[in-house]
This record gives structure tokens, sequence and C-alpha cells, in this order.
């Protein structure tokens, strides 16, 4: 393909202007996942606006972070949706993707539970097989390595923490697969919100650590599940038909 | 397996004394890649004794960021070793190893160089195919995007950016698989070491997109390599023999 | 002019004492464009002495931020004021000013708005003829790329994201006009507040982009104003008549 | 102009590769300005070979913080290129411009000449008439009020400052034409580097005022020179011939 | 004096233990200013008495930052004692003292007014007379060169601004007294809550400039009074009558 | 001991899953102490669910920082638990332990002293005895002076302090005792929640300071405990009984 | 005194242009104290030249941080000026001051020496008694009782501290005069380079307290010596004649 | 004792003026260790006359971060002293101590080494038996417990780390010992010199970990040393016979 056809590709592209919104229809072609919809700041009324498009055009619909008042608005346009009540994660889907791989979501305390739903969540969605271990911080690693044999058949590993976010380079150590971290903002005082567990997570001493926002539940998930696949998602073939 | 004997696996593992080094040899087995070796703060000599234990073990040792001084030495010493002039990295290795799959480097200016050489040299040492794409930032779509071919083949992409760190945004938009996104310190003033791309990639609008720290090349690499292969290095099977 | 001369049309000026306040109504002489209210921490009464006084004196009177109570207030007291819902920004007016030029203000995602909006509103309130685009960041580039010919035909362009802060470096990379960038406060984590996209845009890889304050967008239209006209304000000599 | 014909517009353009560093040569189509040099980061033949190719397509090379090294091969390469001492910045051209318009570059300390200078050869170079007032901080107001009839009779204002970084907030008080700031590394202490001008600047009580990096001149004399020109370059058409 | 001597006078001080407080009833003697009551995380009923022991014990209680209860509870307890509404700072006083030299309060807006009646009225209070200049702000000159007389007869002059925090600069280039520089919390974005103009102060190129910490009200006017008096405050021979 | 025997010393520790959390029974046998409750971000029900089991198997549980709710939830369900008021701490034990050694706690102002009871009672819980010295900073030497008999006789002093956090360098200057040095967010403006005295502390003139995280007036506690009773916690082996 | 005539006397003021330098004749009527050099940044002929310039028309010089090809210029060309060798400060003065009132610099360690020294050379010089007491950090407290006479005697106390910056905490208990807190670069890790001082001296316990820069003992010396002799310089009347 | 008592026993402490330095030969009595010499910003000169007089006077001189020129001269002047090559630090005592106790210093790499033997020197140069496990990183847990013992057996460990800092966490996890963390500035990047640690170490999720500044050995050692005797130190009363 040469440069001029692929700026055509792009260019032609289908999208959809909502006025407040300018909705990428192309995506799911060119990514392999539909635009995803981030809660914060949109209206209720913009959000189920928003999510009919995506749905009609798609088959599939992932709202992050939605308010209570969003998620219930959602909820009743579309009473098949389901919400999660620990991440205000809400999920449309016109039909059940056959579940793929493996990924295993890891969690260092209760605290970090919220953003560990959001990423098994997210990567469900999209098609991956998830499995969740939670409450394993480093200072009683002996509940860590009761769980050796999950860690080892993962595809890819989401390792959730907060405080000094020390659980990423542990599992780092103990498996060959790729460990994607994410700090939490669970902590106080010099935990600046997130920033302690950011920084240990990116200066990790095990080779291999690829990081993630603080809570950034859903890229991690986002991430994992392309791994997981391979690169390319069922997601964009399936929910197409 | 029982905790208990995952945790006896863990503690008989094989490791090596070398006074002011805890070799661990077990590594290998555990993770798939060797242990590597960081060259800052290692003496020559210390640098040339943990190569030639690491060697002898695994058949394959990585060392980055080799002072001049260190890697003269190391070259003297393994005179088939190879160095690598713009990241400092040396390579040593028993046996070529067949490579596979796709990793694509991407850097946006001719300044992250070294950095996006220190990632492809890794990725392809560990036994990825590597290929590499230079000086496409985004203030030029263009070069980017008669490379759009090349992006969709990759298995994962690895972005280099200085400055503002803007071109894994841009290459997530385009592609659906996993990005690993490497800020530099090109740059100066308000760029503060790279903290300026870092956060933008951390922060970016594109779903998908992990982070390594500023000029991890390794660790891009590192990660590149395992999701390339599907997590489990091929390295780990084949210099053994 | 001598020195002397210079700093005595300076001193005698003419300002108005409010006890509160010192009016500075010789600021439309000396810049171009009456004093603008900043509505934070300032009471409902204080908001509507200082309006009625600068409304008689110039015609002109732009309220930014307004609270609901103090923004309710001028509407009660001017009830041909307007009020610009997203942004909270109020505007009186004497007479409408003919639109002079092209303006383009151009933003990343609809979190953006309410600050795209008081740019947009500001620069029009001064005498520039402004359009809006919405919703094109860089993940989908053909959103931006199918408004070309709108970034073409512009005497200067406004860009404002939050997130990473791309969207600028992508634009300055196709246009040859002045770009000022915005960043916002829409993200979260290491977003620290519009940080990331601050430093972000004042790394831009593409030259000639300025930048304001995190979700001024009333400073950006302002300065977009004086650089669409040519520096002076045609809303100096209009409204005073 | 369609989407797609803007696009493919984009993707014909051309380019060269040199291997380490790809030639954007429609730069110069696209937003009037050929693409610039950052020196720092590139080896002397590579610095050569840049600015050999763009020369001989453009007729017009900037290369910014050139090395000693950098710019005597430069130099040697090019006898008819100029150096400008205190910025460190290397002028390439065919033809001089005829100059237009007026943009004044204003600093506040001696020290803060090189960067005042890098932004005034850049204006300059790119065909705008530059006049320069300097050391005229504000610890002494009368050196800048002795200037007031320059300030009124420029287009667009440059003032670079470091300490505090507080001349900037005092002309944008006296013209009504757009201001640029720089801030500058002159300082010390809780200065960190120009962090305290930046914030300053950004901050500023003037409205109008937009920001560039920490020592960025050429930036600034880059917009300065758009703001200047009403947009488009002069230069984009003259060097051609 | 020996150093014995001079520990015995700090040792045998007289304090006195009301289990949640240790009041320091030297303090007036050691340094001439009774202890002053820092209003938060005090509940009411400590408030009164602290309050009721350091009147009982030096005629004069200055109470900052009460909380509305906090004051409402002080001004039933002490029918005589008043309250400044901006600043919420209360004062109780036996008698009232004859006021000395002068100190000149400046600030930059009116939103500054709070942090600057803070400092008018402790050092009023402490026995300085006081006068005060506001909405003087760098961006309309002649407002604050309108004051010079007044500059010129200060002992001493209280500057307090927000923003970008230059006129503490301007107003120590143009007198020969001291200058102390109050950075207040007024601004948003890249302010952040008044770091913006501290560091602007603390880099100020006025020599002489000394700095509180961001909203200090309550010490600048400490500060001033003693520079005012001399160094010894008269509150301490005065009220003890 | 081999390295086998002790991994499987810890793999075979014994804990429970109670889905949303993992308890480590095991850690009163490797640490001398029984996991401590932290309540933030957890439901009242987990709370009480959790302390149920805790207190099933170790006799004594220690609850921070819990909410009103929760803490109410708690003394419903155990009507024996004992809230403290200021620090929010919930403390549940089966018999009391016969206290040994002497920590000091000393405290530098009122608004300290939740930070500080929670040092007190969290060392008093495991078996410590305890001493308290409030409100003596630093500005009133005499009121810490009269206190050097108890800084002598106590084992390990904790001092906790706001504002500019300099206590603990005067007290480290007096005893030959460890000092366990606790930042508060005590104070405003450049004192960023506590980071102000944080770093004081951590560059302390006076050697043998340690430091917790801001607040964190529990591992203060906890820490100054182990110290006192000399490493092993006699908690551990009183309340198995 | 009118503002136009207030304003006149400001842009009357003699100031004389050298081309890269726009020396402020008039500084010496308007504050009383001639133009100080910053030296860093300066070439050693404009140095020279400015100190020419300077001498001859106030009588006084004074430069700061001269490097020591510098202070060698100057010392050639004025055989009769004077360099201070742990700071770099240099002075050249037509005639000696009668010294006045009394300043006491006092410092925490003996690597402080260089700032306290600048501080107290910059106060002699320009008129003050000057005395000096070192090394009385506050972990020996003894150190700074000895001295109390002396502390009681000043009119005015700079204190010069590194690491923690303690000491003007404890001073400003100790005292009824101005203090002046001087934060230095002594430390290292989380000093961040005289940061943390900087912060606790902004956050002192002890009211009263102003802060200057990092490392800025001239600015201390400069404010002491207007708090010494109650705001006007006699050196502005002295060296005239 | 009464307060005056104390506060005299404080004021006629012996110490000893050298001009640049204040000796606290109190400082044994008082704390149980001699004072100790911060090398940098000392003369090669001033060290020796600093450590001649404690020496005579205590027996004991400890001098950390001592330059080549610094030590050289020490060793040449005390020719029995002792200099440890990778921390710089220099030992001269008048008789060997009895070693007491047991301090375990543990590293996390190899670059660590440097402050892990300026803590494991400074203890049992203090009197404390000391022991070294270097090399056990998190990444490879077993390393570290094959060393499980030895954690055991030690009263107090001091846990030295870089990168993430997360094994001082693992080892409190461990220990029912106090556990003193030391974070080193190995690292890079977003590593900002050993902030990422820090904070980490700060935010431990394992209770009883306390925390010294980055790089500081000499701190931990020192308290490690406090903690193992049981506060007072053996130093305090050997040396002196």
């Amino acid at each position: 393909m040469t440069p001029a056809a692929a700026a055509r590709a792009i260019a032609d592209a289908p999208m959809e202007q909502l006025g407040f919104a300018t909705l990428d229809h192309q995506r799911a072609l060119r990514t392999g996942v539909p635009e995803v919809v981030f809660g914060p700041g949109k209206t209720t009324s913009d959000l189920v606006a928003i999510a009919s498009r995506l749905y009609a055009r798609n088959g599939l619909v992932l709202v992050t972070r939605a308010s209570p008042e969003g998620s219930e608005a959602l909820l009743r346009a579309f009473p098949h949706a389901r919400r999660y009540e620990r991440s205000g994660i809400v999920v449309l889907r016109r039909r059940r993707l056959r579940l793929r791989g493996r990924v295993l979501v890891v969690c260092a305390g209760t605290s970090d539970l919220p953003v560990a739903e959001e990423a098994a969540v997210t990567a469900e969605t999209l098609g991956s097989r998830v499995e969740q271990v939670s409450d394993v911080g480093v200072a009683g690693l002996h509940r860590l390595l009761a769980h050796r044999a999950r860690l080892r058949d993962a595809r890819v590993v989401v390792v959730v923490a907060g405080l000094e976010g020390a659980l990423p380079s542990v599992v780092g150590g103990l498996v060959d697969r790729p460990v994607i971290a994410v700090p939490t903002s669970v902590g106080y005082g010099a935990h600046f919100g997130g920033l302690a567990p950011l920084l240990a997570m990116l200066n990790s001493c095990a080779p291999g650590i690829t990081v993630v926002n603080v809570n950034n539940g859903f890229g991690a998930g986002y991430a994992a599940h392309l791994v997981n696949v391979g690169g390319r998602a069922p997601a964009r073939r399936k929910p197409k038909g």
C-alpha cells in the first residue's frame, strides 16, 4: 500500500457528527476495538446519545467511571446493560463473545479492588478469559506464592497496587510473561495520589514491566487483552455479525 | 502444585555468590531470560567477572549502558562480543537464535536513536525479528503514514519519543496491536529530563498504550519480545544446548 | 515622545476608586480592550458594582467564571446580558461589533468544550469572527484531516486539549499560522490537574506554538483576537461611540 | 477539498530518507517555513549532511544551539554561513529576504541576551524586521518607559526574562499588541532552572500573553514572525526562486 | 550573661499546662509579643479556654483564621472582642495601644484583600500605624504610581499579590525601605495554590525583598511591626500595666 | 535452616480467604504482631467481618482511621471495643498485656495531637508503656527542657510535628535514644500537606533520626514498640493463651 | 506630589546605555543603594566596564559571585578592591562608611559560611555594623544559648542554615527582633538543593520570620541593612560627597 | 531534675571554638556518641584540625564522604586511621570496642554497596556487631529467602535499595525486628535521584519500617546501633578511659 492509499483510507473513514461529539466509527476497523466512552464530564443525555449511536453501529459499548446518575440513565435506556458496582463501569453488548486465552489480574490489597475490577471487566468484555487474585501484597509473600501455578498459566499478568507499589517487581521476578503494572491512589501523605507507586513501577528492578496511569484499570485491561489475543482483538470480528 | 511445592522450587533455585554479587542462575528457568547486567556503577573487573559466569551458564549475556572502559574490557575478554555504538549495549552469545514474529521500533527524532537502538538490540538478542522506522515525529504526519503497512504487520510496536511525546498516541490510534511507549530525555527547560513525555504517554488518549521509564529502551525491548513471542521467550530453550 | 512624556501619559490616566477596587479606565486607550472581570473571589454586589461602572464607561463588560449567584445577579441587573452555560462567561455590550478576520478554535474532546467556549466567546466579543471544530483528538486523525480547509483559512488557531495534549503539535505541523495551545485539566492521576498537557505543549516539536495557563480559554481567545486583527483591537474604537 | 483529498496531499508529500533522518521537504509548502535543525544530539557529519540537503532544496537553513564543533564544521562547509556568538545559532541562506513588519524583542537583563538573540535572529531570518531593547528589568521602570514609543510601534513584542519573570506583565499592560513571553534559566536556588519565571508568565495578570518553553528564543522568534507577517511567511515564497 | 545564666532564664520561664496545650506565658517577655493563637484544628472550647488564659495574663489575644463557630464562641465569651470579616481574625485587647511609625500594606487585586487585612490588623493590633493601598496590580502601573508619596513615607511595605506575584519587584524598585512580600493562593492551573508567586517573589530582581509563606498575612504583619518599631514591640510594655 | 526449609515455612503458612480479603494469620508468628486493619476504603460489613476473623484467631485487633460509621459498627459488634476520638483508632483485645519498657511520644502543637494519639495507642496496645508530652514546639524551648528527665528515661522517643518539623532535630540533640520522627499535615501554603516537615526530618542535622510517612502515627508507634521491647513483641506470646 | 509628577520623576531619571547593559544611575536616589552587579553570565570585560561606570558615578560597587577570572580582572583594574574568598564577593568603595546599628549573622554549620559571609559583607559594605556567630546548629543547643546576649543586642538577625533549616525557628523564639532566614544548598538527597530548608523556614512556627532565596546571602544582608538603619541607607548620602 | 537544672546542664556544657567551627564536646555525654564529621564542604586543613581536636577529646572520629584529598590528608596525619574505599568513610579510634548485639545490613544490588558499607562501618565503629547480605533484590526472591535465619537473628535490620525500593517491604513482612530503610540514588529517569525509592519506603505496606534520607548510610547505621544496644551507646563509656 502506498502512502497515498494509506492516507486515503484514513481520510475516507466513516465518522458521525453529534454536534458535541465526533464519533469515530472507523475505529473498530482500524484498531479492532470500537470507541470506549469515558464517563466523567459528560451529561446524562450526552451519555445516552453517544451510547445509542455506538451500540447501533458496533453492538458493543463500554462506559468507564460513569456517575450514579449516568449509569442509571444508561440502565433505563438499555435494560440489558450491566453495571459493575466497585468500578462504575457499564457494559452493553449484543452478544457474548467466546472468551480466549487467559489474563490474570492480581491486586495487592482490598482497597485496590475497584481498579482491578475495571481491568478485569474491560479485558473480558473485549473477549479475554480473565482470572483474579486479590489481597496478596508483598508483606505476606506466602499469599502470592500460593497462586504460583495461576501466574504461570496466564498469558499476561495485570498487577494492581497502591502504597509502595512493590508487587509488580515480585511478580515480574516469578513469571516469563508480560506484566502490566497499575498504580493506584490508595495511600496518603507522601503517596501524592499514586505518584509513589507510579514511580516505583517505572523503576522496577524486574525487566519487562510496563506501566499505565494511576487507577487506569481500563487501560491495563485493554492492553492486556491485546497481548492475550496476539494483538488483533476478536471483538472486532465477532460483534459485527 | 501446592504453595509449599512452589516455595520449595523458589528456594532451591541455583544461585552463585561472587562476594559483591549474587547471580540468579535460576532466572532463565523461572522467567525465560537470563539475568541482564546493568553497566553503570560496576567496575571493569566486576563486569568481566559477572559476564564470564553468566556466559558460562547461559550462553547469553546482555550488558546495557556499558562505559567505554567497561565495554573495551568486555571486548578484550570476549573478542566475539558485539558493542552497539549509539546505545552502548554489549552482547555476547554462543549461538544466534532463529528470529521469530515481528517487533517494530519507531522513533520520533534522530536524537532518540540511542534509546531506539537499545530497544531493538534487546528484542533481537532475545529472539525477536525487529524492524525500525526513524524520524517520523508528529509535526510531519506523512512521514509516519508512509509506513502504515509496516505498522499493521508488527505484533507489537515500540514507540520512542522525546519532546512532547505525542507519537505513541498517534500510532496507538492507527494500529490494533499493543504499543509500548518510551519517553526520552531529549528536550530542555520544562522538559525536566523526560518528565514531559513520560506524563504525556501515561495520559494518552489512545487506549492500550503502556509505558516504561525515561530512556529505558532495554525495558521496552524486553517487554516487546515477551509480547511478540507470546510470553515465553525462545531464548530460554535455545542457548542451553 | 520623551520618557517624561510617556510617564506623564501613564500617570495622568483616568482611574476610579471603588474602595475595594481601583478601576483602570485608561486600559481601553492603552491596550485597545477594557478591563475584564475575573469572577471568582468577588461578592455578588462587588460584581454588579464593577460591571456597572465599566459598562457606563466602555459599553463592554466581560465577566469570566462567574458563579451561578454572580451571573444571576448580573442578569437581573443587566437583562440584556448573555450568559454562556458551559463556560460561565457573561457578556454585556452596548452594540454588536462587525466581526473581522477568522479565528479557529479546535478542541480534542467533548470534555474540553467549556474551555473552548471561553476562548471562542472572548475572541468574538472583542470583534473576531470565530469558528469551532470539536472532538478531533489525535487517536482518530481522520477527524482532524476532514477539517483541513478550515485550518488553512484561519488567521490564527486556538487548540484546546487535555489528557496528553498532543493535538497542538499535529495542528502546528499542518498550518502556517500562529497556533495558541490551551491545556485543560481533563484527565486524572499523573495528569496533575493539567500539568501533563501543559508540559507537552511547552515542549512541542512543531515550532511556533505558544501556550497559555491550564484552562485559560479567556487568555487564549484574547491573544488570538490580537493576532487576528493585527494587534489593535477594533473593540477599542467601536463601542465608545 | 474533501478529507480524502487532504489526506492524499499529506501522504504524497515529498520527503527524503537519509537513514538516520527523514527530511520533510514538504514542510515549507505546508507551513511556510522549511525544517529547522535542532543542533544538540547530532554528530558533526550528520549536521553537515542534513544542512546540505535542506539548503539544496530550500535555500534556507537555520541550525539552533550548534556546538562549537558543529558550527565550525558548518562554517567550513558553507563559508557564507553566519554564526551568532551568544546564542550559537547558525544561518545559511541563498538570498536575503526583504524584511517586513516590525518585531520588538525586549529583555530584562544582560544575562538574558543569548535567548533574546536567538529570538531576534530567528524572526529576522524568516523575513521580519526586528528591533531589540535590552536590560530594562522591572526594578528600574524608567528604563522601560523610555522605550514606550518603540513598544507602541511593534506588531508583536517578544519579552525575555529570567529571575521572577515579571517584565511581560508590565509590558502587557502597556501595549495593545500580542506579547510572547520567554522565561530564561537565569537565576539560582528556588528558580529551578527557569520554572519560576515560566510559572509567573503563565499566571500573568495582563491578558493576551502567551508563553514558550524556558530559553526557547527560537520558538518565540518563529511565532512572532508568523504573527508579524499575518500568518503566512514570505520566506516560503521568496527563497524558492 | 553567661550561657548558664541564659539557660536558667529560659528554663525558669513561666508556662501553664492546660492538658491539651502548654501556654508559653514567658513569650511576651522574651520576644515582646504574647503567644498568638492559630485557629484551625482547635475545638471551640479549646479556643475559648486558651484565649481566656492568655487574656488574663497578657491583656492581648490574637486569633487567626478562626472558623465561624470559633469566632462566634469567642465573641460570646468576650463581647468586646472584634472579628474582621474578610480574614477571620479575632482580636481581644484590654486597652488600645498608641500607634507608632507607619506600615504600608499594598495589594495587587481585590481577591488578595483577605490576606492584606490579616497583615494590616496584625500590625495594628501590635501597635503599628497602618495604611492600605489596594488593587494596584502591575498591568496598570499608573494606579501604583499615584501612591508613590505613601510608598515613600512608610517605614516598611508589605506587598500582597497572587497570580504571577510581580508587584513586590516593582515596589522594591521604587522605595528605599524593607519590602515584605506575601504570595497569595489567588490563581488557578499552573499557579499551584500560590507556588507561582512564591517562587517569583523569592527570585525577585529587586534586592531587599523578603518573603513569607503563601497567604501568611499574619506573619508579614508581625514582621512588619517588628521592623516598624525598631525591633522591640511596644505591645510588650504597654498592655502589662 | 536451608533456603528450601525457609521457603516451605513461608508457603505452608496459614491464611484465610474471605473473597475480598486474604487474611494472613501467620503474620503474628512471623513478625510478632497480628495483621492491622487500615480502615479507609473498606465497607462497614467488610470491617466487621475482617475484625471478627482476626479477633477469633489472635485476640487482638487494631483498626486505624475508621470512619464514624465503621467504628460505630465495630462498637456494636464488639461492645468491649474502645474507640479513641482524636485519631479514630479502634482497639479490640481479649486481655490486657502487661506493659513493658517506656516509649515517649512528644508533639509540637495541639493540632498534632491526633497523630500523637495514634502513635501512643498503637504502641500501648502492642504492649509498651507509653508517656506523652504535648505542645512543646521549638519556638518556646523551655517547654521542652522542662521534660528533659522524661526524655532521658525513655527507651525510644516518637516526635510528632507539623509546620517546619524542627522538633525532632532538637530532641535528637538531647537524647541518646532512637528518635522516630512523624511529620504531620498541620500547616498551609508551601507546606504541601506535610512535605515541608517530611523533608526537614529526612535532612535533620541530628544523627540517628528515622522518619515515617506524613501523619503515620500508627507506623511510628509500631516501630517504637519494636525498638522498646528489643524487637520481639510480647503481644505475640501473650494473647495466644 | 501628584501621580504625574511622580511619573515624571521616574521617567527623567538618569540612565546610561552600555549597549549590552542599561545602567540605572538613578537607583541610588530612588532606593538609597546603587545598583549591585550579579557576576554570573557576564564576561570579564563586561564586568570591568560596568564596575568602572558604577564606581565613577556612585563610588561604591558590589559584585556578587564573581568567577575567579572575573574577580582577578576586577582586582587588576581596581587594585584597592577587596575580594572575599569564601563567598566570591568583590567590593570597591571610595571611602569607608561610619558603621551604624548592629546586624547579627548566625549560621548553623561551617559549610554555610560562604553564604553567611556574603550576607555579612553586603550589610557592612552598605554601612551596617555586623557581628557573626558560626556553627551553632540546633543539635547542640548550648552553643547557641551561649550567645544569647548578642542575639538580644542586635537590631536584626540573619540566620543561615542548610540541612533541615531549623535554626531560624529556634532563634525566632528567643529574640524580639526581625529574623531574616537564608536557606542554603548544604545537604543531599531529599534536600533538593535547598528546597528542604526553604520550605521549613517558610513554615516556621516562630512568627516574624521572613525568608530569602536559597544561598541568597546578598539579599539577606541587603534587607538586614535596610531594617538596621531604619529603612534609608546611609550609603546613599555618604559616598556621594 | 528541675527545668532550671536541666537548662544549666545544657548551658555549661563544654564546647571548643575553632573560629570556623564550634566543637560540641559535650555531645558524647549528652547522646552517647561524639560529634561525627561530614566531609563535604570542608577544606583539608579544616578536616585535619577538627579531627585532631575530636580525637584528643573522645578517642573516636568518624569522617563521612571524605574527598580523596581529604582522606589522604587524614591518613597522613593519623597513620592508624582506616579509609573504606567504596563509601569514603574514614575512622580513627584509640581502641577497639567489644562488639555487641547484631545489626544486619541487607542491600538490593551491587550498586547499593557504597551506601551499605557506610551503614555497616558506622554501626560497627560505634560498637555494634554487623553482618551484611548483598545483592538480594526482589526480582529473585530465593536469594533473600536463603538468608532467612540471619534475618531472624538480627536485632535490627538495615535495608538499602535503589530503583523501586521494594526490598524493605518484603523484609519487613518476614521479621519481627525494627527495619530501617535507606533509599539510594541508583537509578535513572523517573527515579529523580532517589525520590522513587524514598517515596516507596515511606509508603511501605509492611508496618514498622522507618526511613532515612537518600544515600544516608551513616544515619541508618547510627540509628541501627542505638536500637541494637538498647539506646545508650557503649562507645560513650568505653573510649574515654
